[in-house]
């Protein structure tokens, strides 16, 4: 079976396994406060040309969300996302566990406009009940978003300019920021990002790492208490170092990059082959998630063979699918697909 | 100035304020486990037709839905609701400090349609993620809407299968309930919300009471340990009494339905009143509430005499205000209106 | 049957019918920003002998007490206060369902001293561990306390002074302030309270209104957006109005601490014919209620014709019950109660 | 420097990263869905002498601790714990995060004994003002405690009878829990607890993986939608499988018994080395952690060598530590200790 389902789907890059190996019995102090740890900051710090930039690692995806959006929002604060953002639809009210609500808006291809948060944030002080509705504390956004788009960089500039005139932190998820910032046609760099958001962060879990997130505070402080912060989400890894290791070795001599471009590269001729087959894109993705509009007849063939995530029907005989490649797909992986297809 | 704002402007009704100063220093039992609170919920019981219903008493909506949603769902479930529906819009976030997602549908005029609840529901069992999605665990109503709309009997009747057939209680927010059974045109009476529904509040803040909702469970057990639930949410009332003692007044010799047709028959007046000055209404509701377009200038003018509520800009030279009559307005102020109109 | 269970058993006092009687049908802006709330506040400025500080008006203790903490608070913060203290033991778990722990310290009968806060706090802080333990926020005392003893001038100076330098706001729940006020013998004033608390409250539902508490920010300022903040919780009436109209009377010509007084004087009067009796009291308390120990039969007997709270059995045949008078015990009713004893 | 401060110091057994190594680059299904999670939990099952268990895995204790109690209690009940229980002392607010009180009861050693829990409990249940405290709804045990003691066999079952006979999940916070079991002289084996309890984890984090804990349902059956719950308490990993794989290694050949047996060794050596130099120690601990009093100028002198955590200041002169051994502790290391002693 060729498996095309997820991003997230091989232990790691062989590289970070080679780094454990070669320490696996020596001894690092807990929670984070180890030399890795230290090591691997540095060198994201210098990746984003913020050499004052303040880091810190988390596990996974859901987790970070509802960390960094409980640690910077007032309890009666909610966070503006577009409708089909991550923590709006599938998070499993990880958000609202910690007491928030997700005030959601429209989105264009997965993406939040600057012009549609403006109006919405016009409308809400406007409004004279305003005090009874949720009050929107910062700004979530995801790139690549769930739909594998990519904002441009001017549109993340007005996105920054629209949230600084409100007071409100701009959020971005970067899951996949590797994916991202590897797609084709992008003139968005890590520094812009960096730039143009107060807090982010760099995937690992689905970007060659075994798992984790490092997140990146830039326009803002990093809020005091993080230790307590995530110990008390339940996001508090003891053996932090790990996190330490793995981010260490994906910012050595480029290597996070150089595996993100290997994905997208490897998506493209995912692309060629469906577009060569005469097939749809249900949306047109630069990223290394390619989304395709299949008959239900094809699909069943397919599937014998190869795994995709199904991802919506489209209508009474078609469904959208998922071909995600990822850091470890190979060459050879998209020649069995070019003679399955 | 005549004032139009909202339904709670007045204390209470004169029934109620005479029974209180007749029992002023009276002695009562704490917490509700008083004879006044088991006697309004018999009275309650019979008006709805349902001798087995249980009954508690809370201080005000917001309060009311926050307990009940909170009381009958697990911590990973959420509430369905219209998009404009008042757990949705205006309570500040009181649900999701529970830890609940509100799941929006779009509404008709502030109403929940059963084929859009079936279709919500049938696309999210279908999705082979949804245990990544938020899991419905009730619906939730109003009735009468935020609009002032009302749902038929046979959509009642819809919904409630729906909810039968995926085992999901129904509740219905009736902050002003007795404003929509007095409603012109209504087919749903006290009976029929208490047949078609799981559990439903009769709203005392607005209909004559200083404050107080009667909870009435139907077609779902009462949760066990509501004192406990109720106070963890802040909504225990020490004198529980006073809420029996209000509610047994105002279900005493039907006081209740005789006010609420009160202001329903004056909101038809104000709304023949603005007809007949050729002005266009925002919605057409048989309710209390009074939907109307203005132009700006007029507005401002009317404001100068009479005070409405801002609901929304309807264009750049109209705006849309509610007219709002309780069980306490009188024939007089109608009159008074129609000079300033 | 007399009772004595507690001192919330009647519905109010008759000079706040009277006011409700006199404006049963007049109109008022909702949710407190009314001229009686405004006027309510001035006069409890004046009272309090801080021109500068900060009203808002709430329903009951409970409620009360977790607005203001999870107002306070970050979301990663723990409130301190004694082992016995209202939140710590009858609370419901409203403050964990904000999210917060109640760290629990011995008290001396009721009371949190000064000297073991500091330790505490100087353990806290000087565990190399304590990040990963709840953080104190603020503190919480209660005046009087739950057992009915009153902290003496000295000793809430000692508290002020020890958060001060931990830069902790200390909390004073005040749910029967007058009865504490008004206790025999003692040296602290409203003013005092003002002076040496950041925040507290003054309890009406136990002191003469029908419900209510009155919080008064000092020496903290009100946090921003009160109104969503007491809405989320479920606690923001819509007729706040009636929220200002009792306090209003209650700080008209001096009725709250006049009623405050008589509680009092008839609680010692109590205490007195107890004592006459040859009964042991549990603990000396100069306020309204008083615990007294009695042998089970005698306790049997007495409960035919009087009600009294239990309180904790003291050994296999005797009982501690609490005897609460109010505002509304009367001189016969103490003279009933000694022909009874 | 020798370090003995904690054992989660390092990456974890190579046999794991061993086997990790030869997986690297398949690929597997994503949140525990994976053959290797299957093939894990069967072991474990065997190993319990529990066919019939349910198995699910997750990150660290903090996150197990929180998800289970949150998945078993209802919104109002709370978890009983001995006041030194980690839960209450050391999860920087986890479970009060998630709504729930901790009831703190003394211990013995760190231990919960079934007298002190039925007492509470029949206080609790008899205190005709219950419902407006806390409900207790689940028991919380560590083994070892966080001091290192053990439970018997008699007193397991004396608490499992109390659980039983009162309706009450027993939950076993196994984080350290083969230490426990290869403890010196315990007559309690992996089947006892999984006879003994409800629930139970058989922590990796600390004992030879890089992270993980194997959560266990024996008594109760497990909640349904484990993969929701999880996730919205940011719980659920992505790469489920890593937990698997190391849970298949760490049970296969017995190897999980085998590295915690190394740990208890090792520390026996310790405790002999710190009694042969006259030092008394702090309490007795038949596992992986000693603790012991040292002289002040001793403590500073040893720690220019050798690194071990604070425990607590004894006297004005005289301080607490631990020395934690782990699965990877060296005979080399005890001689290297015995030589700087």
């Amino acid at each position: 079976m060729l498996r095309f389902d997820s991003d997230y789907m091989e232990v790691c890059h062989p590289a970070i396994l080679q780094r454990l190996s070669e320490t696996c019995l020596d001894k690092y102090p807990g929670y984070g406060e180890d030399d890795c740890c230290a090591s691997a900051a540095d060198k994201i710090r210098t990746a984003c040309g913020m050499p004052r930039a303040q880091v810190t690692f988390t596990v996974g995806g859901t987790q970070t969300n509802d960390i960094v959006i409980d640690a910077l929002l007032r309890p009666y604060e909610g966070v503006v996302a577009a409708q089909t953002g991550h923590i709006a639809a599938h998070e499993a009210g990880a958000i609202e566990h910690s007491g928030h609500k997700v005030l959601t808006l429209p989105g264009k291809d997965g993406k939040l406009m600057a012009h549609t948060l403006e109006d919405y944030l016009k409308t809400y002080f406007a409004d004279e009940n305003h005090e009874h509705m949720v009050r929107p504390g910062m700004v979530y956004i995801s790139h690549p978003t769930e739909y594998g788009t990519l904002y441009t960089k001017g549109e993340l500039e007005a996105l920054h300019e629209c949230c600084k005139r409100y007071g409100l932190p701009l959020f971005l998820d970067g899951a996949r920021l590797g994916y991202g910032l590897a797609g084709r046609d992008t003139d968005v760099t890590l520094p812009d990002v960096a730039a143009l958001t107060d807090v982010f962060y760099i995937g690992g879990t689905k970007v060659g790492a075994m798992f984790g997130e490092a997140v990146v505070f830039t326009g803002v402080p990093m809020p005091a208490h993080m230790v307590s912060i995530k110990k008390q989400h339940g996001g508090l890894l003891a053996k932090g170092f790990l996190l330490g290791i793995q981010y260490d070795v994906l910012f050595t001599d480029g290597l996070y990059m150089q595996i993100s471009q290997n994905a997208v590269d490897r998506a493209m001729e995912v692309r060629e082959l469906l577009l060569g087959k005469g097939y749809e894109l249900l949306i047109d993705s630069p990223t290394n998630q390619q989304f395709v509009i299949l008959p239900d007849e094809d699909l069943a063939r397919l599937r014998e063979k190869v795994s995709v995530a199904f991802w919506e029907k489209v209508d009474a005989k078609r469904t959208a699918v998922r071909f995600a490649t990822s850091w470890a797909t190979t060459p050879e992986q998209i020649r069995a697909l070019a003679a399955l297809l």
